[in-house]
C-alpha cells in the first residue's frame, strides 16, 4: 500500500518559521525532503533544521521537482513510506508544489498540507495596509533576452484603477544566486513606464518596500519611488507594494510603521489611472449635456430644398437618440449612451453643415 | 521607559498553528494576552496553550480591544513590561490589531509582529487554485436589520470580469456564537442575485467550500452552488471561493483535491460577466466594420438641391471620423472609437434620410 506525501511550510526567513504542527509532522515522517529554490530563506541552516526534526534531510532542487517530476519522493511514498517535503513559505503558493501533489494523488499516494506563514499575508501585518484592499498579486521579473514582461505594469494598473493595492513579489533565481532588490524592481517599473507611457508611475509615486519579512529585524519603508531607489534595505529577500487608495488608518500606518513622509502620502502620489467605466460615464454625461444645449439653440431654416418631411424625420430621429442616450446613462449603460449620443450629434451636424438648421455646441 | 507589545499569530484551528518563533516570543513576554473573537479556532484549548507558553494567559474580548482601546495591554507596556497579544490567524489581517498597534507606537511602545498561517494563503494550498489568480478578498455577512450588503456580489463580479478567483471570508459573530456556514453564505449570494439580477451566479455556478482549514481533517469540496448547498461540511469555520477562469492545472486540482465533477467544471459554470473594456472593443470593431460596408455600397444621387460643396463636406467629415474610429481602436482606445464611429454613422444616415445618398448597412 502506498504511503503519504505531506507538504510542510517552513514559513519565513529561518527554520523557526515552521508551526508546531509542521514540526510534529516532519518528526513523524519516515523520510524528509527539503526544497529551498522557490523562495530565499536567508536565516535557514540545514543542520539546525535537521536537529529540530531529529533526522537527516535530503535537499532537492528544481531539476528533481520539475524535470524529474519529484521521482525520488514519489518512489519513497510508493514504497509505503510517509514522506515529508519541507518548502519555503506556505506550500502550494508555488505552482510546482501543486503539480507534484496532483501527480502523487493520481498514483494513489495520500497527500496533505501543513500551512505556514506566507509573504502574502505577512505584508499586511508589516505595513498595516488592509488585507481586503489588495488586488491580485504579481511578480516583477528580470528581463528575458532583453525583453521585460509587461504583466506587473498591467496588474498594478488594473488594481489601481479600482483603488486596490498591489503586492509585487520579486524575481528569485536561486540557481544563479540572483534575488531582485527593491531598487532593481523600481528600475524595471520605470523602464516599463518609459515603454508603455500610460502615466502609471514616476519618481514621485508612493511605494512600500519590505525586506526580510519574518526575521527579527524586517525593514519596512514607505516613500516615493525616488526615495526608495536610494534607501538601503539591506540584503534580500525584498518585496514591493504599490498602494492604491489609502484609508486614513492605512496612511497613518505607513507613517508610523513605515516612516512615510507627509509629502510622499500627499493625494495623487498613489496614481489612480482612470477606469474605462468612469471615462465612459463622464463622456456620456458630457455628450448628453452637449445635446441638451444644441437642441435648446436649434433653429430650422425652413425646410429648404429637401422638403419638410425628410428634415423632420432626421430631427425626430436625433431627438429620440438624444433621449435614449440619457436613458442608457441612467440605466448604468454609459457605453451605449456614448454611441447613441454620438449618433445624434452626427445627424444634426449633417443638417447644420447642409445649411438646413442652425444651432451651437457649448463652447 | 515603556516596554513592548508583540502581536503573535496563532495560525489556524488550534494552539499548534503557532510558529516556533511565535512560541519563543510568547515565552519571553512578561505578560500574555489572548483574543479569540476575530476568528474561530475550534481546536484551541486555553489550558493547553498556557501549558505551552508556560504562564497564565489573560483572555480579552472585543470590548477591551475596541471600546477600551486595549487599555490593559497599553498600561502593562507603559509600565515597562514586554507584552504579547496572541491572536487567531496572521496578526493585522483584522483591522482592530492595526488600530491597537498604532496607538501603542504613538505612546512610544515598541511593537512587533510574529507571523502565522492565514486563511488567505491556506486556501491556495487546500484547493490548488493559484495564488496570483485571486482578486480582492471579500466577506459575506449576515443581513443587518434585514438588509444584505451588496459588497461581496460586487467584488465577485469585479474579479470574475477579470477572470480572477474570489476568496469569501464568512461572517464570524463570536459574541453571539454565530459562524456563517457555506450553505448560509450561498443562500445570501442567491438572494443578492435575486435582488440585483445581473446573472452573476445561479444553482449551476461553480464554487468551492472549505471547512476547518489548518485542522487534521479539513474538508474541501468543489461543485455547483446547488451541490454545495446540500453538502455536509461539518462544523465551522467555513470559507467559500468563487473561481474565475481555470487554468487546466487548477481544474485538475479541483477534481483531484476537491472532488469536482466534470459537469461542475464544464465551461461557463464559472460565470464570467463581460467587462466594459471587452464590450467597448467589440462594439468599436463592429461599428468600424459596418462603416466599411456602408461606404463600399455608397452612391451619391447627384448633389441635389443642397449643392455639391455642402454634400462633399459632410461626406469627407464622415470618412475622416471613420478612419479615426479605426485608428483609435488600434491604439487601444475603444471608447473614443465607438464615439467617432457613431458620429460618422449619424452623418451619413442623415444624408441618406434626406435622399442625398444611398448605401446599405450590413444586415
Amino acid at each position: 500500500m502506498p504511503g503519504s506525501l505531506t507538504f510542510i511550510g517552513l514559513g519565513l526567513h529561518d527554520e523557526k518559521g515552521i508551526t508546531l504542527k509542521g514540526l510534529e509532522a516532519a518528526r513523524r515522517a519516515d523520510v524528509v525532503f527539503l526544497e529551498l529554490y522557490t523562495s530565499l530563506m536567508p536565516g535557514l541552516s540545514l543542520s539546525r533544521l535537521e536537529e529540530l526534526v531529529g533526522k537527516p534531510i535530503r535537499l532537492v532542487d528544481r531539476r528533481v521537482l520539475e524535470d524529474q517530476d519529484a521521482e525520488p519522493l514519489i518512489e519513497e511514498a510508493l514504497g509505503g513510506r510517509d514522506v515529508a517535503l519541507l518548502v519555503p513559505g506556505d506550500p502550494m503558493v508555488a505552482t510546482t508544489h501543486v503539480a507534484v501533489r496532483l501527480r502523487a494523488e493520481r498514483l494513489g499516494i495520500r497527500t496533505a498540507v501543513v500551512h505556514a506563514p506566507s509573504i502574502i499575508s505577512a505584508v499586511v501585518g508589516l505595513t498595516g495596509l488592509q488585507a481586503y484592499k489588495f488586488g491580485r498579486t504579481t511578480t516583477i521579473t528580470y528581463p528575458e533576452k532583453g525583453l521585460l514582461s509587461e504583466v506587473p505594469y498591467r496588474v498594478i494598473a488594473e488594481n489601481k484603477a479600482r483603488g486596490l493595492h498591489t503586492l509585487c513579489l520579486l524575481d528569485a533565481r536561486a540557481e544563479e544566486g540572483r534575488f531582485m532588490t527593491v531598487r532593481e524592481a523600481l528600475e524595471v517599473m520605470l523602464e516599463l513606464e518609459e515603454e508603455l507611457g500610460e502615466g502609471l508611475l514616476g519618481p514621485g509615486t508612493l511605494a512600500v518596500g519590505v525586506a526580510r519579512a519574518g526575521s527579527e529585524k524586517p525593514v519596512v519603508k514607505a516613500g516615493t519611488v525616488e526615495e526608495l531607489m536610494d534607501y538601503d534595505f539591506g540584503p534580500p529577500p525584498h518585496t514591493l507594494i504599490f498602494p492604491g487608495e489609502l484609508h486614513f488608518l492605512e496612511a497613518e500606518a505607513l507613517k508610523v510603521l513605515a516612516g512615510a513622509s507627509d509629502q510622499a502620502l500627499a493625494p495623487g502620489k498613489a496614481v489612480r489611472p482612470r477606469s474605462i467605466e468612469g471615462e465612459a460615464r463622464e463622456k456620456a454625461e458630457k455628450y448628453v449635456a452637449n445635446l441638451d444645449f444644441a437642441f435648446s439653440t436649434l433653429e430650422v431654416h425652413g425646410p429648404g430644398p429637401v422638403g419638410p418631411e425628410a428634415l423632420n424625420h432626421v430631427l425626430d430621429l436625433a431627438k429620440r437618440y438624444h433621449e435614449d442616450a440619457r436613458r442608457f446613462l441612467e440605466a448604468g449603460k454609459p457605453l451605449t449612451s456614448v454611441a447613441a449620443a454620438s449618433y445624434a450629434e452626427g445627424l444634426i451636424d449633417a443638417l447644420r453643415l447642409l445649411g438646413l438648421v442652425d444651432f451651437r455646441w457649448p463652447s
